[in-house]
């Protein structure tokens, strides 16, 4: 594969000019709902704000006119315009009780269980205690606080870091001893060796999907394949480091189904434009989208990347989050080892974090990249990359190799911790069966089953007449109806066009975070609200 | 200030292509020994290295000639050759005791007190350790293993977060609670108002130096000026975002002392070239070179920077490290203020971290950046750039506002934290004073005073052979003692080279970080080992 040429200067120019015309014309225009969606406008690019006050003396060394066109361009839906209503909303509650047709905010925007109410699992939380402060580790009171095997854990770790020193910079990749254990741990899972050289421990996912993101990208002329809808942070990210999205869609009528042929004709499509696609991002179990790939479509997969030479970036952070019998995961080294490729045959990352599974450790910025089939010579590159920021904070790194080696049959904690795990796990399925049920009974929705992940992704066929009045607001329609969503009933949930949509169709994302006692006044509500919005708008 | 303009597509290209000519000449010319040095050969852009096996089977899709060029262009010394060698050293002292000429490797090469054995502020580790296990709060046994005051304290944070989840996402900027505690030490520190919705808590405060370049950087035409010396993650930082460094040399005869003149230079030079400078970077105390600026200076630079419409970007992280009774440290918000400029006037972002001062927490990655005199709208940006990665680590944001907020008079913990802090103080004003003045008794060897900061940055003046052989080595010729001086002692230093220095001046930085009892030692091997080079390569 060729990056795309051009003979001179003058030709480049006018290529690239008309490259990106006709990428915009065919590759961005059915992303239209994602690319600028009327829930963006917190983060539009219009001029000022009305409550931007401080213009500078004479001339203000930033406006929007002069920074980052990137930063500018770049969107976030989860974290955008609904939330900061939804805090307005909040704080009006806070100050008078009463003043909104409900009680409490719902936060339903993003995966973030423990902010709902989700509690820590103990023994993690007793060894990054004893990690923080381990002067206390051989006190008698100690003991009657932590468990044994938390406190022999706690000294484990300790030894595994040069000096004990928690408060030290570690290797760029992550202490050499915690790499160990979570080498160790996916060999465990996968049944196929692992290389603690080939992980690079990171705060949270994020920062690794960033890195990957600015290796491969040079120029908007190098595009990666992401599925639509897609989990936003791939799009902010491309947007930012000047890439291309070259989108494929996710097939709803198929249970979100991922087709090799869309695949194909989305890759060809890009080429034809001179588009040099680096990449193929799949997130499994999947988000917005919550279906869990068969082993064959990973099979199949994996030949597609082998064959048409694309880095397989696979996003796993839901890999504990299943929640149907007739799925599993499979991460997608094991599927390309048990197809008889290593190192040599395909590039593959994989992502996992310690904010998501059933320990939900959000705050704590966790994860890990597992980085095979690429030369050392780029590897030192992403080294070098990472060794600029110095290293992941080191309870980040603590807790995932935790979450990659919980306490084993025997341990004093493990009955505990598998209560723990598997009652969040089973209430997690429980509350996702009832929220996909009443959606699914809802007059003009249907919903895919929640195989996994923590989201339904429901479809909503809205009203001409609610479109229009959603045009009049100027928003996106399904924007548009989770801001009256949220205004009737304090549930925050993101609307479609923040993930990416078959243009015309209209959806929104919903987590299954909230508690289990919360989930039928959650239902009672939507259905409530559902239901007049539809009386107000039916066609 | 207007960025660079062309009238049509191929003047652009064609005027471009010129800049960058007279950029390499000009601006990048007396930065060679900066951008290309020997000491970087672990990250040169040379094809394949040896170690390297996998090669894709037909066509590897990423290949160094088909990665990011800005990140093969990036360099950063602090974590370059010299530390794999000595990681290497350290490895073959673990099989083969006594298989060099010393018993252990003592990293000079970075601020990271931790790893050489500085122990946590005891109140900082109690805190984090009950806010990570909040069940044991309530339990008698912690009444005998943490103190009254640390316990209250994590009471208090806990309160501070929404529904006590120390494991929920936060706010995108912090959680407020801390930020206002934050904003309050500001207060105290500077005397003048902070508002909390000017804190951004980052990972560290590397992340927040590279929002702010990301922000400000829209192309090559795009450059920030920058101290040389300075901390490589600047230089770093720019070429990662695709701008250009605009350097000013600090006066070394002249105690590092930053010249205004200097600057104006510089900036007009960058100017005349098409560069549109938008900030400007100071480190004070300064990184590697320890100065600490005067007051009527940082007022100059106030000044210079509203007068030429610059960003102020304030890299403060080393505000608590000041060694001598005759420098204090003013943040730049407080000498802005006390000038009677406002949030109309200038545009001002302080850094922070947790990972210097008397603390050193390196490992937790805690820090925060105060943006003040920016546009609601501008800063709106930087909060979603902030939201695209979901928030910074809860340990650091809690560490933060520990630094910013330590025990008080009458606090159970205040006499001991004092006594730890202190400590840790007036040892390192001990080590840097015994070091500089051990560099100054070397023949060949002058040093500045080490102000603040951990470093002493001191000037080599290499024999013409000892270049000589540099040269034969393909090595810069401070890489060059600089390998000479690991090889020799276990002693690890960064060349200047990596840092940039007056072209045909040679330096290293060295830590003042190795315990006291270990100093007499490292003042020993190092004389040694100088006086035994300078016999071999004395002219």
């Amino acid at each position: 594969m060729r990056r795309f040429a051009a003979e001179t200067a003058k030709d480049l120019v006018r290529s690239r000019s008309l490259q990106r015309q006709n990428r915009r014309r065919c590759l961005l225009s059915p992303l239209w709902p994602l690319l600028s969606s009327g829930s963006q406008s917190r983060f539009s690019s219009s001029a000022s704000s009305p409550d931007s006050p401080p213009a500078m003396g004479s001339s203000p060394p930033v406006t929007l006119d002069t920074i980052n066109p990137k930063v500018l361009k770049c969107e976030y839906a989860v974290r955008g315009e609904i939330v900061s209503i939804a805090q307005r909303l909040q704080q009006e509650l806070k100050e008078n009780p009463g003043s909104h047709p409900f009680d409490e905010i719902l936060y339903c925007n993003i995966g973030n269980p423990q902010s709902l109410g989700q509690q820590p699992i103990t023994f993690f939380r007793e060894v990054l205690a004893l990690c923080d402060h381990p002067s206390i580790l051989d006190k008698s009171e100690t003991q009657g606080l932590f468990s044994a095997d938390a406190i022999e854990r706690a000294w484990q770790i300790l030894d595994q870091i040069p000096g004990r020193a928690t408060g030290a910079y570690s290797h760029s990749q992550g202490i050499k001893g915690l790499r160990d254990t979570i080498a160790a741990g996916i060999e465990a899972r996968d049944g196929f060796p692992a290389d603690p050289n080939d992980i690079f421990l990171t705060d949270g996912a994020s920062p690794a999907v960033h890195m990957m993101m600015q290796l491969l990208t040079r120029s908007e002329s190098d595009g990666i394949l992401c599925p639509i809808p897609q989990y936003p942070l791939y799009s902010a990210s491309i947007t930012l480091h000047g890439g291309t999205l070259v989108p494929y869609y996710l097939d709803e009528e198929a249970g979100w189904g991922l087709e090799i042929s869309e695949l194909q004709k989305q890759l060809d499509s890009a080429k034809s434009k001179g588009i040099t696609v680096r990449a193929l991002v799949v997130i499994n179990p999947g988000n917005p989208t919550g279906q869990v790939l068969a082993e064959e479509n990973q099979r199949q997969i994996v030949e597609f990347c082998k064959k048409e030479g694309l880095v397989l970036l696979a996003d796993e952070v839901y890999q504990e989050n299943i929640y149907v019998p007739d799925k599993q995961f499979h991460s997608f080294k094991k599927i390309a080892r048990s197809m008889g490729y290593g190192d040599n045959d395909i590039s593959l990352v994989s992502f996992q974090s310690v904010s998501k599974g059933y320990h939900g450790e959000c705050g704590k910025r966790g994860g890990y990249m597992e980085v095979t089939g690429f030369s050392a010579d780029v590897r030192e590159q992403i080294y070098k990359v990472a060794s600029v920021n110095l290293c992941s904070n080191i309870t980040g790194q603590i807790l995932a190799s935790l979450v990659m080696n919980p306490p084993k049959v025997g341990d004093e904690s493990y009955e505990s911790y598998c209560e723990e795990r598997d009652g969040i796990l089973s209430s997690l399925a429980k509350r996702a069966k009832t929220l996909e049920n009443a959606f699914n009974s809802l007059e003009g929705i249907t919903c895919n089953r929640a195989e996994g992940a923590m989201y339904l992704f429901p479809r909503v066929y809205l009203p001409q007449k609610a479109i229009k009045a959603a045009e009049a607001a100027k928003m996106a329609p399904d924007a548009f109806y989770c801001r009256r969503l949220l205004n009737a009933t304090g549930i925050v949930v993101v609307a479609g066009s923040g993930f990416g949509q078959v243009p015309g169709t209209w959806h929104f994302r919903c987590t299954i975070l909230p508690q289990e006692d919360k989930i039928p006044a959650v239902v009672s509500r939507l259905t409530e609200f559902h239901k007049g919005f539809m009386d107000e708008f039916r066609d």
